[in-house]
């Protein structure tokens, strides 16, 4: 047992930590001032300054830190673990400045194991460069969607096409216009076994019959910056039956191969977001005066902090061991901590960012602070690939077993 | 001891409830178009549907239930608190249904207690008819406003007018257009004695110098519906001398009288809007099927449902004994019981809102649901007026004093 | 509504209060140096000091306060809830002082309401009189008592008599020598309707084939001063036929008569409990010092304190309309706050009791302090009854009937 | 960085837990017998079984492994943990077995670093041996204990001899007749600077004026099973100079030595009480029926369950980093994860067994199973080397400092 990072990792950490000093945090309040102007211009794409950032980035080679193939950085999920995390420090920024951002990062996953090689060129080599960006549409408004099984859009084959018909909503990133592609799930036979009806199926954005309904909000939230979440609607979508990802019948074992790095990978930026939160509550608290003092000085905050650090490091290392079992032993054999992690992470980080808001007055509530809207991300995911609720059944059930 | 309403309060509860039904809940879905709409058009004043629904109300003398003297309903604070309930049940709309909705009551409070006759004329009488709506000027952006002997802002006598500089923020409803009259407290004496340095002086909106900056946002809402939370900036403002309220020094003392009735009236409403979640709550565990079965057979569901109520039992039964001392022994007698309504509410309500959102799945954390907007002006609640820590550290203060 | 008690109260709680300082808290010391000393004599009495404060409570007629008959003090719920809780201040001490503790007040309660006249006269007599104890025998080691209809302990008719064959736990005050009757609860007919199988039936101490087999202990103590928690062995126990209380099949009935009340009692005396915690806990901080200054002035220590009180005049209040509801509407209607003040309560008084111990130090766990004890009273009334769980189930069940 | 244990431990691990499965588990019940009859015996030895293990135990080599140096096992921090957990799974049998219990690994840990050749030879190897048992006597009972600097304790020279007066409380394992060996912390030098006055003093049992006044309960427990906690009084106490343990005014820094040791050992042992706690909760789930199913079937006891193994997956990672970081970077370097694991710790171990208790019923509570016991014990941690809040803040004086 060793709780040190090898020296890639940290050859790694320390050129992504002066990228972030140098261009990221900097820019932070250009990129607050750009996301206002969007809402003003009813704008989804990528605010101006995470272009220029990730030009840079891409430059430096700081890019697809997430693909552990070749094409990119070529790390472990342990290696990523702390990169991801510091890109968590400034989450609306960092994690698209080197093309890290879901839900693209998934989504490439799943192009690179399960696309044809037509596929892979005509999607996930621009997903990868940075060109354009990508959707993944699973949740559907009418049902429960903490089951897979439960998707009722429908593919149809008709000759070389398929028709889609259906709604979807919470799609992450679909009102930005460089979101050129959407990997669509759906039910092309409903007879078959339970885990074998659903099949993942590529939809271009324009193809007619498509439509973007609406953005739905968090709290009150657009998330313009990384495109929103939009609720969508198919009307007899034809696309080429070339467009089918893996073959018919494989959407559930694809869901279920993109789902797990999809949570870990927002454990580990969560963390960094739980850092910054722990940052800037400690230095408001130095700084701002009450009563005669600073409030640092006031043994309730004090006791808030002392949670935070204690909750956080507790946090972290469940989140690497998790990384750690992934590269080891396999996704399935991490299933029980990857639950765990999913269970944790937004209680946690949400009982951190509820303190440091209540350090920060009500400052902290508005836009004058960045701690109430990762508080709005944070508590989404309670539900996010199902609420929290149902991963402690299920874990609950296998310990249970364990001594049955 | 008797725990029934009297039979002015429910004969007035009767008819209350009877609106309700007839014109508030009906009108929801219109409102929220209406609130969606004024975004679009950058609007800030009240959406028709209110005006039309006041308009009913007034008719019908359901008006002015907050104020206790024969211009309003003449109810005792006790009498009231089951009438904000039942307002609160709709918070966007019935409480500005019935000429009740903060700051507007607050601000009628001083000026009938401490304004001339002449302020009563130009200012009360239309704020009673409900022809204009008020703010209220306190918290400013760099001090800590738990400690109302912190205002900075200055108003220095100049021959027959006042002159003031300073800047403001969170003035709730300033950004509403119909808001025609500001009552903002500052400083007229920096040397006198530490409770008399303050002084309250109307100003009315257009006064050159006089600029509403921009409006605070809590977690991405705007609050358009009740006139935003505004920044001002007071330039070289000039008004009349004679629009001081009360007479030089006596700001403090008018804050403290305003506070606690303010204070169990956002107490009273809050009740309602917990109400109203466990009764959404309850009703979506009944409807909404996951793996099989209702949600409300799980257990955890359960669990929150019953605890809310238990909860919610407890917390009013506070807020009633603190508006009876009110009443029968003085608002300065009921002091502890308001500070401890303060405290308990907003963390009481949170948490109900927070596992009415969990049981409405991710839709609970959007706009087609008002339970994240509900949480969002909960979670403001633990600031106003001064975070919750104040209030504890000072009724532990006094607890700890009984015994020593 | 009015949160005022009457006169009656009033002047009833001023002789108890002044009878609690004269006789009551004085005693306490003796009192805990008398247990200590039962338990090395491995007895199971009432402490000499216990018979003597009796005897002087009883000389002033500060008796029975619990029986709302004309045997008794003649109050009301509402009436004695106030006097409930002042005893609660001294739990081990004061409500055996005035003849108001369980179980034998609700045993009283029982042979009052369904004894015939020979069984008063036997028994109720002398129990009023406080001339012997009694215990209530129904919780049985193999079955979840949360179910009353779960017993399974048989009583069958012989002649003139019925044979009891069964066993029996956690049988509170059956340790004590002076414990001269049971009411046991027992199955007379296992093919009658669910609710129609059981039946009540006094057993005196002593009839052959009654067995007290062990004292079963809370964490480590063995609550020698109210006569422990017994397991029982009942082998061909043989009684009168006139023994049984209110006719075969009643058994149901009657412990659902007497939980109401006796839950109720339970939770008046823990909000004294919780009121002499706080009382303990706020001198302590005053008096003791750390790091140079009392820890009266650690944030943390004044967050317990305002938090304790906040939970406790919430709590109280709940209580309070809880008997209300009985005395106006009858135990059945007051059946959900009964529940709700059921759950509320253990959590409450053990959230603070724990921070009482807290202030005091690893003193506050030792027998130099009560505190430790309270806390693992309070911990059983999570038991009591049936588990929480089970209640908020049945809570939650109705809010959501409520609903649909 | 990696998450599995090396081969040493492995091996060691399957043979600690074999031993475990033959001879600690299968005596459990032996062992609850005794420790009864010790009570009836007022006997505060070792129970019998207890010596029969350690004899088997150490001929087995199994012994000392808390024992970093070749005395010892040889084991560093990190490799001792899953060991020292293992041994938690019968706390109050498996470490007096290996000779790995508190306070005596401690106390050999001083001897060890700063005793004499005398002194190690005299003291040392009978308690390696497990020929004798030794007592730590640091706590006071009119002190605040939070603060080392604070012991009162006079030590005083006086020719060849120094002369010992005070009192000490608390101090475990003292009531054990084979405890024969006292380390004494007191003052030596009131004018000396802060961290310099303190010396530690070795006092053999039986020494003239050294009276041992009584035992402290915790919850109502005696702990005799591990000597118990004995009030201490030293009056005009006589030892020989050289009983001085490394020198005058070393007091303060060897404490500081000896508890982090103390500190990370409890935590590892604690992580086998939540998970043998877990697995009764478990079980106990599955076995017992309520309402016709299991309760393992109720949503809310799994929920409790899940908690639990999320809870306790996170706190054993960092309780192992903070081994890790002892081996590699000394016990300085890992000074925050310390305070950190202590935090930690007894909060969360207390939550899971406060569930497991709930699961079993009333019985949890109860002298048949040891989770209330268990608790008990966990609950004292809160206070142990001083109160969580002293911890805290510290923790946060740092954190803060950092950002500052």
């Amino acid at each position: 047992m060793h709780f040190g990072h090898d020296d890639k990792t940290n050859e790694l950490l320390a050129k992504v930590t002066a990228f972030m000093e140098a261009e990221v945090y900097p820019a932070e309040a250009v990129f607050k001032e750009q996301v206002e102007q969007a809402v003003a211009d009813d704008s989804w794409s990528f605010p101006p300054i995470v272009m220029e950032i990730r030009a840079k980035a891409k430059a430096q080679g700081l890019w697809n830190f997430f693909d552990p193939s070749d094409h990119g950085a070529g790390l472990t999920n342990l290696q990523y673990a702390p990169i991801a995390e510091l890109t968590g420090r400034s989450i609306q920024l960092a994690p698209a400045a080197f093309n890290c951002a879901a839900p693209d990062t998934g989504n490439m996953e799943v192009l690179s194991m399960f696309g044809t090689d037509e596929q892979k060129k005509t999607w996930l080599e621009p997903l990868l460069a940075g060109d354009i960006r990508s959707a993944f549409a699973m949740t559907e408004p009418q049902v429960a969607s903490s089951d897979a099984t439960n998707v009722e859009l429908s593919i149809v084959r008709d000759g070389d096409e398929y028709v889609i018909n259906g709604r979807k909503w919470w799609i992450t990133g679909a009102m930005n216009p460089d979101c050129k592609i959407f990997i669509v799930m759906g039910k092309t036979d409903p007879e078959a076994s339970r885990h074998r009806q659903q099949s993942m199926i590529l939809v271009e954005r324009g193809t007619p019959g498509f439509e973007i309904i609406r953005g739905m909000r968090v709290f009150g939230y657009h998330d313009r910056d990384h495109g929103g979440h939009a609720e969508l609607r198919f009307t007899d979508v034809r696309v080429p039956a070339s467009n089918i990802i893996g073959g018919e019948g494989e959407g559930f074992a694809i869901a279920q191969a993109r789902l797990g790095p999809g949570r870990i990978h927002h454990c580990m930026r969560s963390l960094g977001i739980a850092e910054r939160a722990i940052e800037m509550m400690s230095k408001r608290a130095s700084e701002r005066v009450a009563f005669g003092k600073p409030i640092a000085e006031q043994g309730v905050v004090r006791d808030w902090i002392a949670e935070s650090r204690v909750k956080v490091e507790q946090l972290r290392l469940l989140v690497l061991k998790a990384a750690w079992l992934m590269d080891v032993a396999g996704n399935k054999a991490a299933h029980t901590e990857i639950q765990a992690i999913k269970i944790a992470t937004p209680q946690t980080v949400e009982w951190i960012l509820d303190k440091a808001i209540q350090v920060h007055g009500a400052g902290g509530l508005s836009q004058d602070f960045p701690l109430a809207e990762w508080f709005a991300g944070m508590r989404t995911l309670r539900f996010a690939d199902g609420p929290d609720e149902v991963h402690k059944n299920a874990l609950a059930r296998a310990e249970i077993k364990k001594w049955a």
